[in-house]
């Protein structure tokens, strides 16, 4: 029988979370493995040697150092949970070149240096699994670079972000507006002090990276991310969404169109009927569209000790299998050879064509319907839904809510500046994208 | 550069799914493969030679012999999409002898003979993959196999037959009834001419005892899987579901219990919050809760040419990967090792604990409330949610519908037949079950 011997780099959450899925359901993991191999933690790097831990940690060596584990001749698989972008990268490049496989549930990392850490790992022969970095304890990057192995794929499009979608699920409370909701998701640990990373879409879009190259098997591209974020959403822009059949999301967005791809994060309307519209709370959801089998959903919880523990360990039992194996069969990094990944363009936010959310107020209701309108018509937009409705300070002022149909950046664009000049219109015209996922 | 030689058995939908695939998304998989293999059909046992193609057959030898196909010496793996228990059977076992790998769509043959053909493959070290068996084009195989395997599960619970949740959804339509939808469905070919084998969740319950057996890492036990079908279901039933937030869906359910496994197929009332009560139309979706990762969901097609042909040319690919691996590292075909199943006992419905939908007509209202209420109290049946209407023929008469707490079936069939035997009940009372899936 193998002993597989695992060294962690970082004992937080999802480092607690291991060591717990290992102190308690090996006797199950083993009766997968059919008694061929064991696992067990030798060697933990934490920040604070004398804290006291919740999970029990016998038999683990305990180390301030991480280079100390990535070093260690005993270790056989690297488990870095430290997170970051600089010492963890200078660890895992390491522990590579010391011939250990690697698992991370670093999306940053990823996202932004994974090309070159794939590169090293494949000189090396050894696996870097991340099954933790996208979406916690959904099995996503599995689905997609096995699952749906037979399929060229159209486009992915997921709430990965807890907090955001805790935060608009929230705000369809009466009275709540962002601000309090984002109070309320801090003090129960769902939002950061700082939420600037997951309320602006950078987390999210650190994920979408991820999910494009291995759904697309092209480069990872963070920096080509068009990201925004959801502050500027309003508890109205929800309920008119609402009335209008539709729910607001904060999605990441990657698609395939004929002069390149498309990768995005920002808020969405999605059709009530679409089974993504009706993900809540902090739990996450991403749907997958191939050719060959059309929509499917993958859903759960996307951050926690369990479910992001829950990936790392799978990933664990997916190396000792492949370890067995000769490389060259091994499932790629990214879902497809290195050697074959499209160096592919990325399209610009401006030449996409999507259909859009207008919310206006006009001060004087009279005759403005036709103004605004004829302007949409000069740039070939067209009016799909529209909803009217009094000001409640004022009945001649009204606030008019559109959906338009689908139409280039560039075109809206300027439809939007041209009717902000309007003398009726006051203020910035509110405009959110729509997108009906079919 | 490894030339896989695939031979199929049947060229219907199926069949000529995979071939399409293969005719046309051969590039993006050979990406996946690094140039290292590449897959093409070699031979493929049909009923009628002369029946004109719609997919490209170039290059492939055609036989009535299935036969011929698994003795073969040029095919690598073959590929059963016929159907049936008995040459199916035939054909695989001969296929494993002759050393070969099989790919299979078969539901019935794997949850009635499985156990005898895993025995057999692993003897003669070749894989069988079903991915295609259960829900289709939903890589649910894999996640619950590979994705989930850090997780002791608890429980499944899956909506595994399109032709019964179209029949559900549609049935929500006013006017609609169960024989009128399914006419309707059998014109769209949802449903077959003799749709027993679906509605009445036989097929439903191929697919639970697949479920069951890689969810706890047991035999496979068709014959005790308690199975009710959709066919008593009205119209009436489920708008009463609806006002009381529920919706009505059939599910394939295995949970475990201190006293053993519960393997069951029948109408379940599911709370409208749960991401899958808004499952609609022929789509399937499978939701798996694990001790680490909690509740996660899968959700697409479960039927069709693509949906099904995109899992089996999944399973192919995975089996060129792990061709190059030692037997006793790939992932065992119920995902734990054949020597560690557990010979589990299934628990007889009786013995499960369900809440309960429970709708009568009473025949005198005045004082009936009090009667059922007390008949129910007798056994220790509390009621949770309660729905009182006139009828409309007559006022003083009425339709009493209610929610019970979780209760021992025993408990609830003695309480029912104490009801049915009142003078204001009038008939026998609706009885159908609910879960709350969490």
């Amino acid at each position: 029988m193998k002993q597989i011997k695992l060294g962690l780099l970082g004992f937080g959450t999802v480092g607690g979370g291991t060591a717990n899925i290992l102190n308690n359901t090996l006797p199950e993991i083993e009766r997968r493995l059919g008694g061929e191999a064991t696992i067990e933690i030798v060697q933990v790097a934490v920040r604070d040697l004398a804290r006291q831990r919740a999970v029990d940690t016998d038999g683990m060596q305990m180390t301030v150092r991480p280079m100390d584990v990535v070093n260690n001749p005993d270790v056989d698989i690297v488990v870095e949970l430290m997170g970051g972008t600089t010492l963890a990268k200078d660890c895992i490049e390491t522990a590579i070149r010391n011939g250990k496989h690697v698992v991370t549930a670093n999306k940053a990392l990823i996202a932004e240096h994974g090309n070159e850490l794939f590169k090293l790992a494949k000189q090396h022969q050894v696996m870097i699994a991340y099954e933790a970095a996208v979406a916690g304890g959904i099995p996503i990057i599995k689905a997609l670079r096995e699952g749906l192995s037979a399929n060229k794929i159209e486009w992915v499009a997921g709430i990965i972000n807890g907090t955001g979608n805790y935060i608009l699920t929230e705000m369809k409370q009466p009275e709540a507006d962002f601000a309090e909701v984002l109070k309320t998701a801090q003090e129960l640990g769902y939002a950061e002090a700082d939420p600037t990373f997951d309320v602006e879409g950078i987390d999210a879009a650190h994920k979408l990276t991820i999910l494009a190259s291995i759904a697309f098997g092209i480069k990872l591209q963070f920096d080509r991310v068009y990201t925004e974020g959801i502050s500027q959403i309003t508890a109205e822009d929800i309920q008119f969404a609402n009335q209008l059949g539709f729910e607001i999301k904060h999605l990441g967005v990657a698609s395939r169109s004929e002069n390149g791809y498309s990768l995005r994060v920002h808020p969405t309307l999605v059709p009530q009927s679409v089974l993504l519209a009706q993900v809540n709370g902090v739990m996450n959801a991403v749907m997958v569209s191939g050719d060959h089998v059309g929509p499917t959903m993958y859903y759960g919880p996307g951050a926690g000790a369990g479910p992001t523990a829950s990936a790392v360990v799978a990933d664990i039992i997916d190396i000792i299998r492949a370890e067995e194996q000769s490389d060259a069969y091994r499932v790629p990094a990214l879902g497809f050879a290195q050697e074959k990944l499209e160096d592919a363009p990325v399209v610009e936010i401006d030449e996409i064509t999507t259909a859009y959310y207008l919310r206006c107020f006009a001060k004087d209701n009279a005759g403005v319907l036709a103004k605004v309108t004829s302007i949409l018509a000069e740039f070939k937009i067209n009016i799909e839904l529209l909803h009217q409705e009094p000001s409640s300070q004022n009945p001649d002022d009204a606030t008019l809510v559109m959906i338009t149909n689908a139409v280039k950046e560039t075109a809206l664009n300027k439809a939007v500046q041209a009717l902000e000049s309007l003398d009726a219109i006051d203020g910035k015209i509110m405009r959110i994208r729509v997108d009906s996922l079919d």
